[in-house]
């Protein structure tokens, strides 16, 4: 999985950091777009990448203050308007569907695909074909919440070399071994299992929303192998951070050590941390959680397994 | 009065133009700000100009499509964010007040400012303090309204030599001459009117939203000292132009002519044009009505009277 950030800014766009989104590019899954947050201008932001409108599947809103859907009116309406037409879901807290209905609907908007848009609770866990995403509450005043996307581990390569030893032949019997059938081949029983390399190991990427440091926060990033959390406000402003419902750099990082994750990103900076704070930050972090990392717009990172990445 | 293009294309915001938003600054009203449009992103659009949110006053909407609304509810929100307290009017069609109550009730914006929001229909005029808004609706398949804004004539200067001439020395008497009174002064009857200069023609500035070529953009345009007029195709596309509810560049030019407008722009350029293609598109305009401009976004112009421009 890739993740490319698009927004990484708090409350109000400014010209450093836009408001919030990240996009979640779906390796496994032919390269499909999941977009997290849609802040007001993620479709402008979008325009410096190389994602096409098109290719965004789902949209995972974590939260309805408006710096993470103001956008989405807009997006929906043009990936439309630029020849989409695969279906797209939308996920969200309750309101979600009002919100969307209520804007397409007033100015006139009729989309040319299957839009479905589904409100989420908390504990929602959503099955995909190749991964689960479980989904948890977090504390922000309104509603706010977490994506956990597990990959189910992935089968094995066929050892090919084994059954060639055997003197079994590309064929039909390759598919079903690999799907770990067992199959009679000349008096023998093959055992389909037995000619397969160990299971890939799915990753784990979690994905919080505006958040005050809470309990929720350390089950849905537990073992992850990167976790997004939010950082509006600098290791001091642990007060501020509490009164406005949001978290500190050291708090991102300690939910990141004691959830024994492997990457830590911080996002959603105030606007009143200049890009020259921004090493001061990740440094605050990184004194608790030496793998930490600040995100820019547009700053991007590959998820790695943990064999992958040692 | 001076005119900013924040967005000049059509449909879907590209990186060569921004969706529609046109603010308009009023000298006579020390410099409060008037938008036109409010598209997505037009807020950010502003962070690259002098003009403070708070200082936007009205802000009125043209048509209810996304291009010309969906950046209203970041706008909004931001400018409370921001520390604007003064009030702030929306004028739009029917529509704009459930748009923009659901979007910030939904995402629980509370802005700490007075706002009201007035729907408008075919009509209807504004009286400000310093100029009247004369509204009428255009052809655009949903209700699109375009603005005309007359500003009232100013009383021309007190010709203080003629008073001292007479002995009249600075004091009350000259403001109530100013005023246009009738003084006794010293025996004498002085006649505010025989001491003031020729009224100031107030300006005319008229906006007009998407439309097809019609009747009611003449009667709005009318003796205009500087007409906004979309223009989304070029001239051999007039078709298009009117199966889509836009118009040409020739139009454009045409309605200029025929209403004896000062000077031309054209906005809402459809994106299929590239910056190359402006030059062609004036042009087109320019065999019509020679005083013609295409806005590109940032393009500023001062509005100047017929006597100040001559
Ligand atoms: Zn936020
Ligand atoms: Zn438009």
């Amino acid at each position: 999985m890739q993740l490319l950030f698009l927004g990484t800014g708090a409350g109000v766009p400014a010209k450093q950091r836009n408001v919030s989104s990240i996009a979640l590019r779906r390796l496994n899954n032919e390269g499909a777009i999941w977009l997290f947050d849609c802040g007001e201008a993620t479709q402008h932001q979008i325009l410096h990448t190389t994602i096409k409108p098109r290719r965004i599947e789902k949209i995972f809103i974590t939260h309805l203050h408006g710096d993470h859907i103001y956008g989405l009116p807009g997006l929906l309406g043009s990936r439309s308007f630029q020849g989409g037409t695969d279906p797209l879901t939308v996920y969200g807290p309750k309101g979600i569907k009002a919100f969307i209905q209520s804007a397409l609907q007033l100015s006139a908007t009729y989309v040319k695909y299957d839009l479905s848009i589904i409100e989420i609770e908390d504990g929602t866990v959503i099955e995909e074909s190749d991964c689960f995403i479980h989904i948890g509450k977090l504390d922000h005043g309104i509603d706010s919440f977490g994506y956990r996307v597990v990959e189910k581990d992935r089968t094995g390569e066929l050892q090919v070399h084994k059954l060639k030893e055997l003197g079994v032949k590309p064929g039909p019997i390759y598919k079903q071994l690999k799907d770990k059938q067992t199959v009679q081949w000349e008096g023998m029983t093959l055992n389909g299992a037995d000619f397969l390399g160990e299971d890939k190991k799915g990753l784990i990427v979690t994905i919080l929303g505006d958040t005050r440091l809470c309990r929720r926060s350390f089950e849905l990033a537990e073992g992850a192998d990167l976790l997004v959390h939010e950082a509006t406000f600098e290791q001091k402003s642990e007060e501020m951070a509490y009164e406005y419902f949001h978290s500190t750099t050291a708090q991102a990082a300690t939910v990141a050590k004691e959830s024994g994750v492997k990457e830590l990103w911080l996002t959603h900076i105030s606007s009143r941390y200049t890009s020259v704070d921004s090493e001061d930050l990740v440094n605050e972090a990184r004194a608790i959680f030496e793998n930490s990392y600040i995100a820019h717009d547009f700053s991007e990172t590959a998820v790695l397994s943990k064999e992958e990445n040692s």
